[in-house]
């Protein structure tokens, strides 16, 4: 549906903003300023406007009136809800795929599954995370579906930026979503639907809960 | 999460046009020209392309590279499609819907159910059609999950927008629609929540069959 040329300017602005929140070097609640960033990237102040609604669109900021854009809050609630509509339309993506996929899909999602056991092996915390959302990307092709994948990809920063969050604190994390997504992998072979899609809520559930421990950490730690 | 100036020039400009789209004014295909909006609407170029922003988001128009702004396509493919995701989103307000209402919830959907009748009765067709989604928005009470309403507002504009194309061609439909309402009320008013799950599939599934008709209808006449 959307073809957005990979270089154009807002598009950039906006991964280069978005990056710095979902690494939390912006913080929820902070005032991200037109001008500044503007002058500090040397771009109009118009494709900083722009950059504001592909931001805006991804959920990682609020356009306020009078106070322009904030970097969107984090709360346990924010996380129960992005986690909620994120399972959603992934389970909806699994229960497609388990029901039609074709013997030649089985060999890239091998190679990816294995890939991953090599990054939970050598302890790549970060690759490992961003292949299971390739796991996801490679998928999509069974919906054959633009809205459903620009909604999951709309999401992904948010879910990257809760990742991000929760990953510097507990890295055993990656065995558990390992296992899960072995056991994934299982149930779509065997076209066992409801299955994939407990396994996938069961995985989703659980990242959710690891965020929302983090985040109680943090905040008694505060 | 999103509050937008109800006011916004790009939110106002964005509004003009998609109702343009909606109504079929602007057609599939059609380019919408950068340097002519802003000089018929009297505002900057910039404001235009924030408009352009906002109509991507609400999936009424692609943003092609060189090319512009480009009315979007209207196929077989992505009617199902969209309703593939719009039913989702609703079965799953309405399964929470049913699982979490209030007594003192119940007079607000009698009221709006009551409402729905009269404009069959005096066969107000476009007036029982936004009847229909005010009563998916008082809905989103019940799951309380802004990022769900962003997904389902987003949608909101193209699904009317297949509305529009096909009421002008099959008025019996909201008899139909009226019946599937009843027994929606029924089976939430039970806590029946795989019964409105099943009537809201039926219901989006009716619908999406009368758009997709009255596509082969019009390409048959062209």
């Amino acid at each position: 549906m959307t073809f957005k040329a990979p270089d154009s300017l807002s598009e950039q602005i906006a991964r280069h903003l978005g990056q710095l929140i979902i690494t939390g070097e912006l913080k929820a609640g902070e005032r991200i300023q037109e001008m500044r960033v503007a002058s500090e990237l040397n771009v109009s102040r118009g494709s900083v406007r722009e950059a504001y609604l592909i931001l805006e669109r991804r959920y990682l900021i609020d356009i306020l009136p009078r106070k322009g854009a904030v970097v969107s809050s984090m709360t346990p609630k924010h996380v129960r809800n992005v986690y909620e509509v994120n399972i959603l339309l992934l389970t909806h993506l699994a229960r497609v795929a388990a029901n039609v996929w074709q013997e030649e899909d089985l060999v890239t999602f091998m190679q990816l599954v294995e890939e991953m056991e090599g990054f939970v092996s050598r302890n790549q915390v970060m690759e490992f995370f961003d292949a299971t959302f390739e796991f996801a990307r490679r998928a999509y092709k069974f919906a054959d579906n633009p809205y459903l994948e620009d909604m999951l990809e709309d999401l992904q920063p948010l879910i990257r930026r809760t990742y991000y969050y929760a990953i510097n604190t507990s890295r055993e994390e990656m065995e558990v979503s390992m296992k899960m997504f072995r056991d994934l992998m299982q149930r779509l072979i065997a076209r066992d639907a409801d299955g994939a899609v407990k396994t996938l809520e069961a995985f989703g559930q659980h990242q959710c809960e690891t965020v929302l421990a983090c985040l109680r950490k943090n905040s008694a730690a505060a």
